[in-house]
Parts: structure tokens; sequence; C-alpha cells
């Protein structure tokens, strides 16, 4: 049983394969294989057609809505109830790493084979889904796309009329790689969603700890600011006559990374603060930074916590600015509210943990995914294997196979309980 | 009198013009014109024509050597006496101001024709020069590349064979400009050499004072670093799990701006410290920076202050890395030593100023100039003319016309006494 999802997992790791890197092996797969997969790409084709021919394989009726979401279904005894879905994505980041989406999708059906193995027989109907654009690598505006148009955040036309880097539509791609459907799916047809992922974080390699639930993910606001200093003469501009831009900017770097830290330490929520993103102009040795653009990354369980370490930045860099004699600009993106997860989705994984033997911690993820928009309008849940030093979107993304098998164990523990009608 | 060098910083500005400023004027001349006169440029052998033209005009005999330096003499009543040569650069960086080089060039004519004017006999021939490639704006590895010739630095095939952004040689530049001579100036026959030249600084301009007179040129030493520590995903680290390579370079921006400060505060010598490159890598808003490549620039007229402030900066970065478990590497340039200029020349220009009324106050070049190559043949000076708000490379470089006219007077001054056998 086992060895078909690592089959799969071997199979598919090839598809958009960008590089090798020896380091490790699941059997056949001896490489740590860099894979890009974005939507519009042939890889990306490929391996839309061969997670339909599993699901057909498992016995799934296969559907394809109008963005390109496959869904694989499993008739149920009480087929008129809502159903259960599981799934993920299939689309992967430039270089990235090829278990990032694809996992979820081929663990639930790994999911439905077992439950077959054992003709359990669920009530429920069962949906296997691969949601079209969660990473947002090619369509730039539409991350997380597939399920926001699912649950109605956003409109097929919306959807389809969005370009990516190369100037296509996703109309024009779904029309030419043969996923553009007519299926609709009702989103008030769903009771309950699953997702199984790679952590991506460092939590459960660092404690060796197998399967994650997650109970939150967390929210992130993306602040932008400009300060602009006096370009001079670095070796004829004394130090007490300078307006330099590097100098205030890297004042901001430290605050909102040592602030973070103490709110981390103090609260209750866990909250991260990051300048992932810093330029500076003109960037010569010989002259003072006359410029520096700033990228900041807010991200906690709390929006409170959020809004305040948001706002604590803000006001530093206004007060050292004018004390400064600087110019500052600041533009706030909006903000993406923090999801908190389904108690009762929750425990339901916990108790099939429990039964399989499989030790788990409850946490919180840190990165987004299509779980945070199907929360609008079902019952959800998620479950994290770990990822090696938590690397991820990255040809170094990496999780050992006893993970991953455990993971499923667990995912179809649930998948089972919770399609009974209860 | 004074109108002809008015008229010639008119036309010759006019040269390699790349935009209109429309701030101040000099009469005709209305406008802050940025000026791009790179070696190799149209607007470099127009205004290396105009220059000749003008020697030749005051009645200077005109030889150009092998790299292009171009030599006007006067001769003197005791013309087997080493000369004293006057002059500066013609080249200009890409988008500069129009005097940073041209101005000390028309002053030396200048100083010529007032001398002619009063029927002065010079005993020891004079030399006004134009030196090659002094900004290293098109042939990068050969800043001040004229002077380094003349003083034996460089050797004519090094000078001859360095490559410009585009590719091509000097000697195929100097070949199609006309300006590859035959003339080898020996070195043993120059007594003097003084430089007038716009500070670049905001000294003179802060201080509302016309004439600075040079005692030292600043030192240099470019340090550039590597700090590489581990990039994740911004979401799913744990500030406390973090290796980010920009809050550890942000210290190192803090550390060398604050020490240059303190040390400016505390010593005799002046000294500047500058972190002006400063680059992230990925610099994606949501991934922790994986490496950033650092660039110092430090300067001072204390070799050991430059050196004390190197070791600090390098120690600081050794110990905050080993502390963080980052990894750093450091790579320093040579480091350009101070130059100490003559006292002669010091009290000569001195002199000159007070005989003619004109404010000065002794001090300190920055930034670099030819004349820290010629003091290492002959005894030089230098006199500095205020720049309006300090700005320089840039197309709001700007000096007043009183000023100019100050420091011209001062420099015809200079020159009489020095032309003088004593």
């Amino acid at each position: 049983m086992v060895n078909r999802l690592k089959e799969d997992l071997i199979r598919t790791s090839a598809m958009g394969r960008v590089s090798n890197r020896p380091v490790a092996s699941y059997g056949q797969l001896d490489s740590k294989a860099g894979v890009s997969r974005p939507e519009g790409s042939l890889a990306n084709k490929v391996l839309r057609d061969f997670t339909v021919k599993c699901m057909q394989t498992a016995g799934l009726s296969v559907r394809i809505d109008r963005v390109g979401n496959i869904f694989g279904r499993k008739d149920g005894s009480m087929n008129r109830e809502k159903a259960v879905m599981v799934g993920s994505h299939l689309d992967s980041v430039i270089n990235g790493g090829h278990l990032d989406g694809a996992l979820g999708v081929f663990a639930g059906i790994e999911a439905v084979r077992r439950l077959c193995d054992e003709d359990f027989q669920n009530q429920r109907p069962i949906e296997v889904v691969a949601f079209t654009g969660e990473e947002g690598s090619a369509f730039m505006v539409g991350a997380m796309l597939g399920s926001a148009f699912l649950v109605g955040k956003m409109s097929a036309d919306e959807a389809l009329s969005t370009r990516n880097t190369h100037g296509r539509t996703l109309q024009e791609v779904l029309t030419e790689n043969g996923y553009q459907g007519d299926f609709e799916y009702c989103s008030d047809d769903i009771d309950a969603f699953m997702e199984l992922h790679i952590e991506q974080g460092p939590a459960l390699d660092t404690e060796n700890i197998p399967v994650g639930i997650v109970e939150h993910i967390s929210g992130i606001t993306w602040l932008k600011s400009i300060i602009t200093g006096v370009g001079r003469h670095a070796g004829t501009t004394p130090m007490h006559l300078r307006q330099d831009a590097l100098v205030v900017a890297a004042d901001a770097v430290r605050f909102i990374n040592r602030r973070a830290l103490e709110m981390a330490q103090s609260q209750i929520s866990p909250i991260v603060g990051t300048t992932g993103y810093l330029s500076v102009y003109p960037n010569n040795m010989n002259v003072i930074p006359a410029m520096v653009k700033l990228g900041f990354d807010i991200r906690s369980t709390s929006l409170k916590s959020m809004q305040c370490l948001t706002d604590e930045t803000i006001s530093f860099l206004n007060g050292l600015t004018q004390e400064k004699g600087l110019d500052v600009r600041m533009e706030s993106s909006d903000t993406q509210a923090p999801v908190k997860l389904s108690n009762a989705i929750v425990r339901t994984i916990e108790k099939a943990a429990v039964r399989t033997g499989v030790r788990f911690k409850r946490m919180t993820s840190g990165a987004g995914h299509d779980t945070q928009n199907m929360a609008s309008i079902a019952k959800t849940g998620m479950i994290f294997v770990p990822s090696v030093k938590g690397i991820s979107h990255s040809p170094m993304e990496w999780t050992e196979w006893d993970d991953i098998e455990k993971g499923v164990s667990v995912l179809t523990g649930a998948l089972k309980d919770l399609s009974a009608c209860k």
C-alpha cells in the first residue's frame, strides 16, 4: 500500500525538474530535485494529466471547474449529504520543491485508495481536490486563486482574466492545456475540508514530531516604506552633517527584529517580523545612501499583535526620520486577517493520530494555504508533516518518507470519521 | 579680465550638457547643467580642442604626451630651472557638474593670462596641465590615470591598454580623438604643482569662506564583506531560530557610522566611515535574507585611524556573525595612504591670500585628486573653492562666481611667487 504513494511521488518529482541534488532518497528517487510547475507550464499540464489518471484509477469520477480546479469524487452511501473534501494544489514556485502542494493531492488520493482497500463505505461523498494557482508564481495577482474562486471570493471573470508573467491570461492557459471545465461546484455542498501539507517551517523537525495539527493560520501585513536622505560624497561630508538613509533604515531593520522577538517571547500568540526587502540608491561605495526602500513582512495569529507591531514600526520610523531630518513615506498593504481552524476537525485529527499511534502537536501555520479560503465556507483542518531544517520553496525542500507515511495514516483515519454523517 | 574666465566657463559648460536646471547663473550661463565628458566621448574631444586653442591664444606652447595629457608651456627667463605646474583634469563623471576638473585647467590658463597682462616675467617655466582620465568614469581601472603615468606609477602600456565600459582601449580612444602625442615629460623637471578645484564637500559653504588651502588629502580603504545566513520562509520561521543576514548587516551599518562619528569627534584627524553599498539576496518580502553584500568606505588623513576603524569593523563583524551562527567573508581593498601636501606651498598660497585680501582656511580633502600623485615627485598644494551645499558629481554642483574669482586671484598670486627661483 505504502509503495503506491511513494511511486506517485517518484513519478511526479521528475515533472518540471530543474536540477539534481544527490542528497537524500525515497528508494528510486535519489535526488532532491528542484521543480518548476507554474500554471501554464508543460510540467503543470503533465502533472494535471497524471493526477486525473490516478484519480480515475482510484475509482474517483473527475470533474473540472471553470478555473481549472480538479475534483475527484467517491460517492457516499448517503450521497445527498454534504461532502468531505481533501486536497491541496499542484502548482509550484519556480525552482521549488516537489512536495509543496502535490503531496496533499496525492495523499488525498492515497487515503481514498486505502479506504477502498478496506472496503470502507463512506456515508458522505468524498472529494479529492487539486486547486489551481495557489502559489501565485505565474499569476501574481491570484495567489490561492482556485480556492478563492471556489468559495466565491473571486469571480470566474476576475480569475480567468488575470495575466501571468508572460502576459497570458489564465483563460488562454486553460484553453491550451485542456483544463477549462464547465463544472460548477456549489460551495454549500461542502461539510468539511482537510489539507495535508509540508510544514515549511522548522518546528516539527526541531522537536522530532512527525505530525502537526494546525489550529491557526497566521494573518499577514506587508508594510513598505521609502526613506529619503541626502546623497553626498562619502569622502567629503563630515559625519555630523549627514542625512544617511541607510543608517536610519538599519535602525528600522534592528527595531522590527528586536520588537518581534520580544513580543514572541512575552505573548501567547506567536508573531514574526521580517525585513525581507531592502534596496539602496545609488548603492555606490563612495556615495552616502540617498534613498532606501524597505519591505516588512509581519505575521501573527493575533490581528491585534500584527496591528501593534505595524503601528510601532511606523511610529519608530516617523520619529527617527523626523529627528534626523530625513523624509519617510509609508505604504501599508491590505492586511490578511488570521484564520482560526475548526475545533471539531482538530479533535477529529487528534483522535485519528492517537488511534494510529502517531505523535503529534497542535501548531500554527505561518504560511498561507488554500485552507484559509476554505475556512470561510466549511469546517477545516490541516495536517503538517516536517520539513527537514524547515526549508521550503527551495530545491533543498525535503520530508522523510516515514513522516509522510504517518501523515497519510492520520489523514486516512480522520477522513473515515468525517465521512460518517454525525 | 574676469570676464575671460567666465566666458570660458560658459562655453565649456555647454560641452557634454545632459540636462538643464534653471537655478542659478553666471551671466549668460543661466542653468545648472549636468555634463558627461568621459574620456572617449565627443564632448571630451571638443573640450580638449577648446582647451588647446585657449592655451595657444594665451601664448602657451602646447605639447601632448603618450596618454593624452596636455601641457601648455610659458617659458621662463631661467628656462633650465624646474617648472612650476598648475592644472587639473578635463574629464567628468557621467551627468556630473561642469566645474569638477575643468575649472582647475581654465583657472591655470587665466592665471597665465593675468601674468601676461601685467608683463610679469617668470623665472621658472610655467606649465598648465590638463590630465587625462582623472575620474575613472570611462576607464574604470585608471582613476587619476594621467597623473599616475606622469609620475611613473603607471607605465604607458598599462595606461594605454586599459579598456573603457564600451570595451575600447585608451590607445584606441586617443588615436581616434587625435590626442596621442609623443612628448615625454620628465617628472624630474617639476619643482612645484598647484591644483585649484571645487571642494566637493560642505565645509567652506557652511562657514562662508571663499578659499580653502589643502594641507592633507585623505587616504581611503574600501572594505567589502559578504554575510551569509540562512534564507527561510519569513512566515514559518520563529524569531529565535533565524540566521538573518540583514539583521547582522544592519548592526554593521550602525557600528561603522557610530564609531566614525565618535572618532571624528574625539580625535584631531578627521575620519569618515560610510556603508555606501548594501545588496540583499534574495530580496523577497517573504524570505528571510540569506545573504548580504556590504561595501564600506573609510577615509582619514591618519593612516592609523583608518586602520583602526577598519580593524574594529572587521572584528565587530567577525564577533557578531560568530555569536549568531552566520558566516562572514571579508575582502579588503588596497589602501591608498593619506597624503600630506607641502608646507612651503601651503604658506605660499596663504601669503597670496593675505595679499589679495581673501579669507581662507586650512583644510583637508576627503576626495582624491591628481595632486596626490603629483605629491610623490614635487612640492604640491591645492586651492579649494566652495561647493554650494557641498554637492558634487551631480548636475546640482555649483560654485558662485565671486568665489571662483577669489580662488583664481589667490592662484595667480601663488604662481607668481613660485615661478621665481628661490
